[in-house]
């Protein structure tokens, strides 16, 4: 007998810990889907949602990233958003949010990403309006009218989409889509953290002949190094001093030119300048880390002249990019193994799991439900 | 009858006058070229350089824009580069630097811009060292082989080419060949000196709707206006407030969302965080003015991530930016009228011409041979 | 007192004349608009979906060229498409096309002008079904929800806007959008129709330095002369030999090397290699005109290798060439002056202006309702 | 004791067999390097130009494929071309040709590949001129001063380098430069000789989630498939209907909707519009295998435009490519074992390579001297 109510975890106040509820689980609408979630993804941007450092209502349940099946489907729906058949107990995902469709950013830009009226789950969806269930913490979601179904295709399983979270279709946007890595480069990889790793199993993927990564903390460094993710590390926790790890780089790059393409992914300002300093004369850099406004950081503008660098900024992701990492997951898991990436916890243990990404002790905290 | 000595302005100490003292003009050796010079730009980089803000020679002839007429070929020289037949008499121009031709910038990467070992006429080539005749600011230049020397082409005058100086191809490299400007955009030039009306130039030529100019001196946004270049001008000496200069671009753009594209052409640092403020999401911005190292300047790459924004860095200028320039000249010559850009010197009063350049009291300063 | 019924011309059946039916004008549902039409263009294509060159359905009134004035708002409309106020009484144009917005070629490639089930008034909406108003050539439309409806802006009339018809984004896409004329390049435009004639205006806006028309019959040459569109032109009726119509365009691009970026505006199989002959080693030529489907010609692959050419196909065009078209009529106007494209007619002369358009002696019939 | 003379395999006629004669080792010249050459490939060209199909000149010892160890260094030769230190007994390879470095496609386009006056080794330097030997097939050759000498990097063998030939750099450039293959995307690669199989490998390289092999004979497709080149195969000669084969591979296309990336390296006029075919709405093809000019074959350019097609030329290579190519060997060696590439002869068994090379009966014959 199918379950009438789904638990949540449901963020009241900032700072606060998160409370476990219980909503009832409504009959889908025309067009729209409601899931039962399989597994849902710890992403850092929860973190700073949790401690209101971005303006979202509350109460709320967060999670942007999820897996699950589908448990009932809405009048009309009978494809997923590739056209594939949809059916009750398929394995699906889907993209966070729902861009309006019908904006300049949508339309005319064709960066529904940019979309200034996008419904996000887990981010903008409030718990106390139906249909309640709108974020990845939780046993079951409501997927409304728009959204982006993807029924998982054979060789990709929930684990293998959840691995990585949205930093691979995030990824997938700045790399792949907006940056490009040719088969031979040299990039370098700024930050270790989910992001970072994703950047650079594109580098990988795209052919780079030399990753190399600066980042931390050691844990993560371990882990990519087990992975198979980059072909050199370093940790800036160990190695303080910029000028060092410039000279690190330098030393890795052919000719000491400076890395063909930086992909920094930190979150942290004073890294832009690091990456400018470290990329080669006529190289691209993509500043994809700088999620968060921290305002501004000492920068000299000169470099981007005198080595005419050419700096890519990527924000988010659409449908086409989690597409396109869906269509490059089986090389990851048979190139990388993409399990240890996941730590598994119970939704009712996700104080826990939110605590263990804020130290960053694990790369991905995921609940499974 | 020929002379046989030239005379030549040459900078013997930095903060000193520049002297005029003379040289033998000697035959041109196999593969070069004497020319007598008739028109020679002082550019702002002049004044940097006889300030010693950059590592050169002395005593040194400055000037690196100039037209002349060919005095003397030497053997094996038959035609320019284009492999127009060239004789003594011919009107010409050439490229201020000899890029090596062999080196990874030069082949690899095809940007004989970011050649390490060029030769650049009035920049690295001393007085006392023969050929001494290596600078613009003289009487006769010695042009050694691998200089790429134009015949001026019909409807192509001396005037014309040496209105904009090295501007013309320093902006034709930025904004035609790297950043690209589409007809009926919406264009932010930051900078009304040579570097700035060149790029508002091209980007009128390139079909832009609007070309917004922010700069000074008043003098300069008069010229400006005068010749029918840019759409719209603010002296930034009268609105000395970053946010009311942006919030004038903003709503000159179309909807409020910030300029299409943005053409930094200052040389101030802080220039650049503001001209990235009023780039629209998803647009790009030319930094091209940061040719001085003038140290860090308060960034928020944030802006970048949140934006999308493409910022693109652009060095100097080669042959082929040199040619495109040239092919646009009659265009340009039409639409704005390009005599205004001149002020006419004698090569004696050339320390009087750097100080005008100097204050940008004027334009473009000219001597005339 | 407002009208009730409008009249429209019906295509009953292929290869016959339209006939003048009306039909009651509905009022507007949610999201819709009725508009009352004031011109309506007279395309290429129309002649081809008279002849039931294409699968269209019948009874319908054909026209997907018009401007209007706003007749009545559905509940819910309230701007137009950019967000603009829109009010009765208000000048408007929309695009002919309504994509699905929910596709792959939608939302993953984003080019919307590919969507495989989109609505196109004047080509697949029929008559005898509800809401009947759905072509151009009628005294009224009704526009569905999903219109993107452009009210027009300052410096923009009804005339200019129908001046170019299809043709006007058409060429954006494929010119603009696609393919780029940098300012001093050497273009050579195949095909002296609209679609020829909108092509040369874009390659004149974004600076080109010639631009060559090759085409016909001599009094859409003699327009195109007369309005200053191209810089030489040749009658392919004169000079029936394509070699020596090659030899023609080579002897006017520099150095002979042929033109830097091609047009192709024909419809005609031929003009492609014709074209390919005629670009430079390393340049760019657009196929564009190649809308109907005449099966295989000849062409040499080999000068594609051989050349390093790139080939661009660009299919029709959805809202953001649309915009973009609008955002250059005021310097097409101010450059060209648009009103000589324009032949008007009465609604009940639509037969003879489909006529005159089938015979080319008119370059743009325009009903004046 | 080192040699004085080298022997070397002579063309003196079209459709004659090679001559081994021998020359005199010279010393070099300033600039010049000479090596002894340890191996040197044979490429379908080869064939070509035995047969007098391209206008080439005799006598002469073709091959311009080949790797050797420095024998002796001209005056102030002190590097190779990447500026690492030359030394007599180095393992090098060299560019087969010698762009002249000053012309328009040099300097202008930086297409060095299209220079026009471009020295080839094995192609248009006689055997009966001084300094003789400069051609692969032979025991040394004389490089002349201006060519690009690479030394073999740590990890790059020479077995490694002759296993792809010239097909190495040429696919680089078309597909990696020119193309661009993304992460994920499916990829047609028409034709299974060297260039097909090295196109191929790129594409894996790049990422390509399947890289679908359509060609022939079926020993080459064994060959790709025993060393996981291609992702699926098909061999012409068994299926001769193109409908067919236009069936196989939409059925394993995304969709049917055909393949992201079409990459035509057959030499078979025919097969363009076969590519054209199987190639998706808004998709690429490159066109490198037409570098014979065969006359025209029937193609629809309607495709082009109603599919929004970009098709890319490519031709040859120059440096940039080659070291490309060299970066890329490592990784190729790792995923695919380089080694089954090659046949390997004596000089003095030159015919027959020739002749096995001519059937397809080997992928890579290669001289070992």
């Amino acid at each position: 007998m199918a379950a009438t109510t789904a638990r949540g975890a449901v963020l009241r106040g900032f700072h606060q810990p998160l409370e476990i509820d219980a909503a009832e689980i409504p009959a889908p609408g025309p067009g729209a889907v409601v899931a039962r979630i399989t597994l849902a993804g710890i992403c850092g941007t929860d973190i700073h949602l949790s401690h209101g450092n971005l303006p979202i209502p509350t109460p709320l349940v967060l999670g942007h990233e999820a897996v699950g099946v589908v448990a009932a489907l809405g009048e009309g729906v009978t494809t997923d958003f590739s056209g594939n058949p949809l059916a009750v107990g398929d394995a699906i995902t889907w993209t966070s949010s729902i861009p309006c469709g019908r904006c300049h950013w949508c339309v005319v830009e064709g960066e529904r990403t940019l979309c200034e009226t996008r419904r996000i789950y887990g981010i903008n969806q409030r718990w106390d309006v139906a249909p309640h269930l709108s974020g990845g913490f939780a046993e079951a979601i409501y997927l409304q009218p728009g959204s982006a179904i993807f029924k998982l295709p054979a060789g990709v399983t929930p684990e293998m989409v959840i691995s990585l979270g949205c930093a691979g279709p995030t990824a997938y946007h700045g790399v792949v889509d907006l940056t490009g890595v040719k088969p031979g480069e040299t990039v370098l990889v700024q930050g270790a953290g989910p992001v970072g790793i994703a950047a650079a199993m594109f580098a990988h993927l795209s052919g780079a002949a030399q990753v190399l990564i600066v980042g931390g903390p050691q844990e993560r460094l371990d882990l990519a190094r087990r992975m198979h993710v980059g072909t050199d590390w370093l940790d800036i926790f160990s190695v303080t001093d910029p000028a060092e790890r410039l000279k690190w780089v330098m030393e890795r790059t052919p000719h000491g030119r400076g890395a063909d393409v930086v992909l920094e992914c930190t979150g942290v300002p004073t890294a832009v300048q690091e990456g400018m300093d470290a990329a080669r004369r006529n190289g691209k850099m993509l500043v994809l880390g700088q999620y968060t406004d921290r305002g501004t950081t000492p920068i000299n503008p000169h470099v981007i002249t005198k080595k005419q660098l050419t700096m890519i900024g990527s924000w988010a992701f659409s449908e086409r990019h989690y597409l396109g990492y869906m269509a490059n997951l089986p090389a990851m898991q048979e190139r990388f193994g993409l399990d240890p990436m996941i730590t598994r916890y119970r939704l009712e243990d996700v104080n826990a799991a939110m605590a263990d990404m804020a130290t960053g002790k694990v790369m991905k905290p995921v609940l499974v439900m």
